[in-house]
């Protein structure tokens, strides 16, 4: 065994680092002025762009596709401490998903049309899954349909929690929709690549969470009325979606919970900081009560999960998505549990401060809770993880 | 020992919960179309006018001032149930604690002048305690002057946190201050009546719990500098302000547990109904995983959090304040712990919608964190009750 | 609400606590010498049969069956102080739930031939309901035949976890077995009185609890081979153990849960005694890291679950066994988890001394750990309240 | 980074766990048949010291001392599910780590008189640090003098908890003394060989834990009076006590916590083949209530804290002791805390069984939560853990 990064690891990592306290952490702190209550914006401020090209000069643009899983895992991390990070960096979600989909399922024609872009940072997608009417934590309920029609595919339904669809760059979406009701239930539904502009599409609203409304991508209710693209347009032919979103969300889910762990390095950092500087009673507000324990059992659970995430990454890398099943769900499960968790000492530890939008603690809250929703609740991974555990427990000894 | 509730307090609480039902939760559900991302208005809606006329005719006004702790319990549960109630029977924070120091610590100017229109409805208050420089859980930490000069007091600080100063009927501030930093450290402050459009008082900015404003009220940022009100206006005398907080909160506390139970109530209610209304994976999502054991979870810390504080409100009544320390510290952590851990199994349980605006789920959330800091952060208290058991526990058997 | 005593429960417990204290303690103290790894005695010791006759003498006799569930409960509470005292004053578990089934369901010969003696202390009884080969958690499981044969009855099958079946003055034991196997589900069972010397009955071994044998009563392991007792010793008539069954569990899940109760305060009585006579970095332990805050904790537990169950109790005094269904299962999850925790900070508070014979709090962790399990697992419970809970909740509000 | 086990480790690791289930598991059910109450054997019964021999011949002996901490590692989990392997395998505590102290620190004289024999297994050995009168989670705090007087080093005073002091073999103790109270308090203390027949050495008694004895090892009271052995007993020369102690306790503490996975493992195996095996409500138990969610949760905790001890092992190898302070002190408060956890829902599954000796969940139980107190409690790792990341940091980002 070896806990060591690979030099180049190491060496990305720390030039990801820098680049985000020298020139992310400025921007960031310059956009923060927003106040609740006021209009959002939905456009990327030019600030934001110029970071884009920056990092692009610097070689730390789409590290997530060049890199192995374990070799991205520090660098998600890192990403983790800045809002806008991943997006400077070309490497935020539901993008990089969308964009492995792309290359690992797609043909020649759909790299062309929406991969080589996505890379480029000149269009964003969305994810279209999750359906209001339906407990969405299991994706058979998925009701929209989309039904092959002569060389053409036709969607009809209601989609919401589509996340990028605010973006003014958003260009296409990948749908899942039912195709064939009949079929076994893992064989049902499609992924199907929509463009944005297709008569039909709808964006009814923006959704928000806990007040959060996530803009310049936000999480959008859409509507599909009669939509009808080729059937080309279907990634990896009609029925293969679930197979798709087993293939796709493996990386994806190590990415957000590296990110999990990088929100709550800040937000320890932060309690160190606020704790030892203020006083109450006579002491630092950090020696007084449990307080300090609460720093240890940070700690602990920041450090186990991370390697629990590190191993997750490397089981994907030597053994295939297959193979790291339980162990994705795993850390789908405890890293944003985790993140919650310090996260809310932190905002203790801050009072009233904490809780406001003077610090990043109440909105990293929220995009922890988030998680533990988004992409399957944690009951649905509890239950895949005991599953495979119980399938496997004869075989432990 | 008896349980049963006096009939008055049965009779009024039945009356409580058809009001609410009938009249103020379809306006409730009216007004909360306001979407996140939008401009929020700080003007009181005409129909929650409408309905504090009609709650005032029904008898339902006041009833905070008029019924003994024990009493009015089950009525601040019922309003518990819905964000406008408090207010429709003028019984909301911070204006029940004001008028309650006024009630009991006010000359007779004072009450003539303010706890009238207090008690009318025609104005509304603001309290002004927590410091942005300094931790506040420690409040003897308060640093803003309030010195005597003369017949005046003169003001200089800055408050933050200080509720009700949005709403456009406030007209006065209870402000805490340093007068003498001479004196025992439980004798240093004063609590003073400051008109709020007295020169010198500036409302700062509005700040945000979690990205909620809370409007009508909202909390605000407020610069005293060189604030000048008569010797008059301040409450008890000089140096008194410790022995009014300590009179000031007990019923205060009692009323904000009991929302919080009220608030768990409507939150578990909620999820048994989303629950067995939503199935995945060929069952009511509510018969998955551990669903029901956080059911029943929920039910027990209800119950048993429920009766500690109608036990600390029984105290309150029958020994006051001082024999009920501890129990109202007890009730102050527990309460809001308690509607946390059920709102947001009540989150899960909806999935996305639980943490959009669709439900209330996510403003009741943020209510009952803010709540583990308002008026002391939960470790204040578990020291107080921890000081009070270690000094009695030899008594204990 | 009142949540005062009535005089004689005020009255009663007193004389009970000052019994304890002044008679009990020391006894207990004396024969606490018993070692690990030493044989025990199954006897009971002259000085405990002198103390029942002084508890008998005092009035201090049978209170269980002589007060409401209201005013017993404190009385229960403080017995929990004492590994003997339950017995001292008759009042001890299972012989309190098989007097009252005998008081509710017996016969008037059932009762002269067991009551009678039962009250009177002169013999006692054990409990065989669990068996070794099923999940003994569904009570319809139990497989130990009860045929009705002529005018006679014949068990065939094997029980464990039997308590009180090492007692010398053991005389009978109330089984449950299986008379009907096609009635309804909750009608195929029957309870039988079955003198301990009927042949065919024997006690195989007894089983200990975390290497606690729990002598003089114990638990045991009993086969029945070919027993043979009169139709009339069916308790109710053939197929009421169901019935039975939930009637007696009500009154002495209170008696448990309040004990349970009086374990933790002496728990934490022990952890404040302790954790402010030692030093550890310059400090009473009691004051370093989170250990104020977890007597905080134990208070807060301590005092709502105890609500809890005295609520229970009234709600079985005011409206029967059937109105407190949930209220019950409740009180029997809350109370040993309570315990539990607080036991366990005790125990750490103690170092190694905690978890040695030297203190009572392993055996005290022990008895709380195995409530638990006892009379339905905790998830048994759990599942029941949810069960109420999901019906009425339409009628919540 | 590179997860997979050198094929050394993976090696060994296989024949380990195939001469455990092979081997030692038959004659580990044939001597569990000791019931409580009966009085326990203070020999090694021939059958264990036959493992042994045979042990020896396969190269299975003295691992500890031949293997790196990270190869080491899964070896120490797979003894771990055994109560006798290491001591068939000559890797027990306390003898493993007083090895570790006489190879790093001892003389050639104290090597060949003591470190020979224990390797070689023909003697076992005690190690008397902790003391009945004081807080002992405070190293500083111990009492028991060892006073140089010319050549010679005079003890006296009293130690308990001293393990290995029942075993027939136990020739030596390492006792910590006060040597030089006005020194810096970390460079009071001297560790001291005392031949366990010196003159003045008296085993008091015998302390059990939680009613096991751990027989034949056993933990003692020992009192030391007027003991004399020479000044070269002294390891590494007088006040060096706690400068052994740190170098001592990193390697004994990553196999505790080793040991404590594959207890946790072998609890949650145990549990998935009972909640298989047993029907409750017309299902296997596993797949009622939250049971399922429970195996995820400990398939989560177990897997995060073994990478962390892992993890820690890796430090200690690459970096030595100093480096991995914060390391170590995390996994002994992680790896007790997630056996207990996982060993508690194991005996929750069985019901009544799992308290009993019929299973080893109660033993493992007891096991784990004596590691929660032994070598410094939580609490003391805590603080230790929060202390370096308070130090530390301003440093982190």
């Amino acid at each position: 065994m070896d806990f060591s990064p690979s030099a180049r690891a190491a060496e990305l990592t720390g030039a990801v680092r820098d680049f985000i306290d020298a020139e992310i952490a400025p921007v960031e702190r310059a956009l923060h002025g927003a106040r609740a209550g006021e209009p959002v914006s939905w456009q990327v401020p030019d600030e934001v762009r110029a970071l884009q090209r920056q990092a692009r000069e610097r070689g730390l643009w789409n590290l997530f596709a060049e890199l192995s899983n374990v070799d991205y895992a520090p660098i998600a991390e890192a990403t983790g401490w800045s809002f806008l990070a991943p997006y400077v960096f070309n490497c935020n979600a539901p993008d990089t998903g969308n964009m492995e989909v792309l290359e690992k399922y797609g043909t020649p024609e759909q790299k062309d049309r929406w991969l080589t872009p996505l890379l480029d940072g000149t269009i964003r997608s969305g994810f279209a899954m999750t359906e209001p009417a339906v407990a969405s934590s299991d994706a058979t309920n998925m009701q929209l349909t989309a039904v092959l029609d002569g060389d053409e595919v036709v969607l009809d339904g209601r989609k919401w929690w589509t996340t990028g669809v605010g973006h003014p760059d958003c260009r296409v979406l990948i749908v899942m929709g039912l195709t064939d009701p009949d079929a076994h239930r893992h064989a049902r539904h499609s992924m199907v690549l929509v463009p944005i502009d297709t008569p039909g599409v709808k964006v009814e609203r923006m959704l928000d969470t806990m007040g959060f409304l996530d803009e310049p991508f936000g999480h959008g209710e859409v509507s599909f009325t009669g939509v009808r693209v080729p059937v080309a347009n279907i990634i990896a032919g009609p029925g293969q979606a679930f197979a798709i979103a087993q293939g796709r969300l493996g990386p994806g889910r190590v990415h957000h919970a590296m990110r999990m762990i990088g929100l709550a390095e800040r937000a320890l950092h932060l309690a160190c900081e606020r704790g030892l500087a203020r006083t109450a009673f006579g002491k630092p507000i950090m020696n007084l009560g449990g307080n300090r324990e609460r720093v240890a059992d940070a700690r602990i659970a920041i450090n186990s999960t991370r390697l629990l995430i590190q191993h997750a990454a490397w089981k994907l890398d030597t053994g295939g998505p297959m193979a790291a099943l339980s162990e994705v769900s795993q850390i789908k499960v405890a890293a944003p549990n985790v993140a919650q968790q310090v996260i809310d000492f932190a905002i203790q530890i801050h009072g009233g401060a904490g809780l406001s939008s003077d610090f990043p603690l109440a909105s990293a809250w929220t995009a922890a809770r988030a998680v533990r929703i988004a992409d399957g609740p944690d009951e649905v991974h509890r239950g895949l993880i005991a599953r495979l555990e119980l399938t496997n427990h004869g075989a432990a000894r």
